[in-house]
């Protein structure tokens, strides 16, 4: 065994802790304060398993995908969650992003290094259906907590349905299924003026 | 597509946002709260992704122990957190577990509660090599906790020496080398005085 090389494992392990910090714009469904990365990451996972039979394409690898939504928001340790609908912030958002991704995963053992830089581009590019499923699975999940908290994200940052609408199409790449159920629920959403027009 | 299904999909997955507001008695590495059992979970996925060349059994399968540390805790959502070291507490706490997976798997479609709650009953049990590393990434995560946080929890709950050895000892039947690693660092904090002897 080598004990240097699960050391460097263990010192990444230890370092992505501060994931549980990084909060999002999402609040619980209690609405007793707002979502952090890690606890969100494990969410997307949970979807995963339950959820895949709805990928639009079947041959979508679960553990792949288990493994992009797991990861997929490590590098905000570094970067900092930025609002999907700021759009001037998105184009620094990259740079730091990348950064971070050589930072944090360079901290493991060369080879896995490697896999997650891959499976963190791969989210990044929804290149493939694995990705295109995790991805899907990552808009629907505010959805889900704008839902079920009465729009409290939308209604703090004056989103609209034309931006969700347009925002969450993206869905359907991944799974019809799921946008279709997205849709409907976006509709419940208006209708309870959890959601504004405009 | 089966929009039912579906819907009853995600009322489960929609419940168990709960678990992001299940503390358990271990502090964030940066000390600023206690952890809930949500980004525990998603933490210990990590710990299985990145260690799981260290398990015993080369034949462990990655996808099911990841799926056995993400799903472990969710009981908890109706039964709550009871210390490891509570002995009284442990034999109420596991009829109020089986009660909880019961009542929470019982909300998914009849052969995904079944696959939950064998997982679940194979993690508790720790029968298989699968089992057996889980449990051991669920035992080194406090470890790695206490350590860095100066042995905090171990302080605030009068742990010592004897009762981590005895508890943790465990780690070897899923990965003599994790027990390995985790008999050093304990080493170590008894020496830096994190561990009191008695
Ligand atoms: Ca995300």
């Amino acid at each position: 065994m080598d004990m240097n090389r699960l050391k460097q494992q263990i010192g990444f392990l230890v370092e992505i802790d501060k994931l549980k910090s990084i909060y999002r714009r999402a609040v619980l469904v209690d609405r007793s304060r707002h979502e952090n990365d890690a606890e969100h990451s494990w969410h997307l996972a949970m979807m995963a398993l339950i959820l895949h039979e709805h990928a639009n394409d079947p041959g979508v690898d679960l553990l792949r995908v288990v493994k992009m939504v797991l990861i997929h928001d490590i590098v905000e340790i570094d970067a900092g969650d930025v609002s999907a609908y700021d759009l001037a912030g998105q184009q620094d958002k990259q740079v730091q992003e990348l950064k971070a991704a050589h930072r944090l995963f360079g901290m493991l053992p060369e080879e896995q290094k490697t896999e997650m830089f891959e499976l963190w581009q791969e989210f990044e590019e929804r290149s493939t259906p694995s990705s295109q499923f995790a991805a899907a699975l990552d808009r629907l999940a505010p959805l889900l907590h704008n839902y079920h908290t009465e729009g409290a994200t939308w209604k703090e940052h004056g989103i609209t349905l034309d931006m969700v609408m347009t925002r969450n199409a993206q869905i359907g790449q991944g799974s019809e299924a799921l946008w279709q159920f997205a849709q409907e629920l976006i509709r419940d959403a208006v209708e309870k003026e959890y959601l504004p027009l405009d």
